[in-house]
């Protein structure tokens, strides 16, 4: 064995040391409350993503998209027809689409109601309430009032919470929160929303 | 309609002309290589929503997992049996799981190869190049062959590579990088990795 290889293998036996330690710390269970904020791509997707892990299991997932628009997006025509899926759209476009604030707050508390279900449901393992972090910014939905069943949900349930602007409650009861910078995107140089990667 | 109703469709419509003026502005489609980067959780999960989503377009997708370790995860199990989808681990976990440079690079090598064939494949829409900054970082693959390969590909071809501390050379070649950051993780609060979130 050269000796870089022998230092290699001295400088990886301390790193594992360390990782297994930490790993050897980390032994509970939770059902946890993650928040995917920041203005950078990635939150929804992000979201996405665990709900393919979930499936993965044999559990059941449950997405609450509360401000995508009308279109038909990828991630819908892939997931919503899954019989471990339940997927509602809760909004009709952002606000300035609709240019109607009663409708918006209207749709927004309809979704609220169904998703409250869900969090109270033990046979779903995963809540994604995609852009909830919109309805909450506008006050159309008290943060207090979703805090409250997010809390009181089964101890199990994982609950993902995507969007800008984060309301600082949320922040402080999640058990995972990642901020999501934008350093680069596309969109800045005129490419417009590709099919499979922001829609 | 009271004064604060009219306030906010004013207000709105002045936000929507914005988004709307820059939405025009962004007209062309492009193969986009994406890097997600940082030290925070929602990297991978974010390019297995996009798998999500490509295949929700009934396109095909590749993926090619460069360090992640020999369990069954919850990806792995959904996606991988799906017809539209190529799926390759090509490593045996982090470097200091194996304790063997020599076994690594070989690992990392030939799980190259596979993807390299896959960025010149026009019927792939999606390659995921998952965790590639470790081999990179490590030097058991040199990005100047990596950037070579994703430069010649497929005009239409998305890309997405992720992984902590991303090479400069793509962060500079990328048309979308974000950088996730950990603002909390429920790790260090003694969680371990939880099954449809995590894994």
């Amino acid at each position: 064995m050269s000796e870089s290889e022998e230092a290699h293998r001295e400088r990886t036996r301390r790193h594992k040391a360390v990782v297994d330690a930490k790993i050897a710390a980390a032994t509970r269970d939770k059902g946890l409350l993650l928040v995917l904020t920041g203005n950078g791509k990635g939150k929804s997707s992000s979201a996405f993503g665990m709900v393919a892990r979930t499936l993965g299991y044999g559990r059941r997932a449950a997405v609450f998209q509360f401000i995508k628009g009308t279109e038909n997006v990828g991630e819908r025509a892939f997931f919503s027809t899954h019989p471990d899926v339940i997927w509602e759209k809760c909004g009709e476009g952002f606000t300035w689409e609709t240019q109607d604030r009663a409708r918006d707050i209207a749709a927004a508390r309809a979704g609220w109601e169904k998703a409250r279900a869900a969090l109270s449901d033990p046979s779903i393992s995963l809540v994604v309430l995609d852009e909830l972090t919109y309805p909450i910014t506008y006050r159309y939905l008290a943060v207090g009032e979703i805090m409250a069943a997010i809390e009181a949900r089964p101890p199990m349930q994982h609950v993902v919470i995507t969007g800008r602007a984060a309301d600082d409650a949320l922040i402080a009861a999640a058990d995972t929160v990642s901020a999501i910078r934008d350093v680069k995107h596309a969109f800045r140089d005129g490419v417009r929303a590709q099919e499979g990667i922001d829609r």
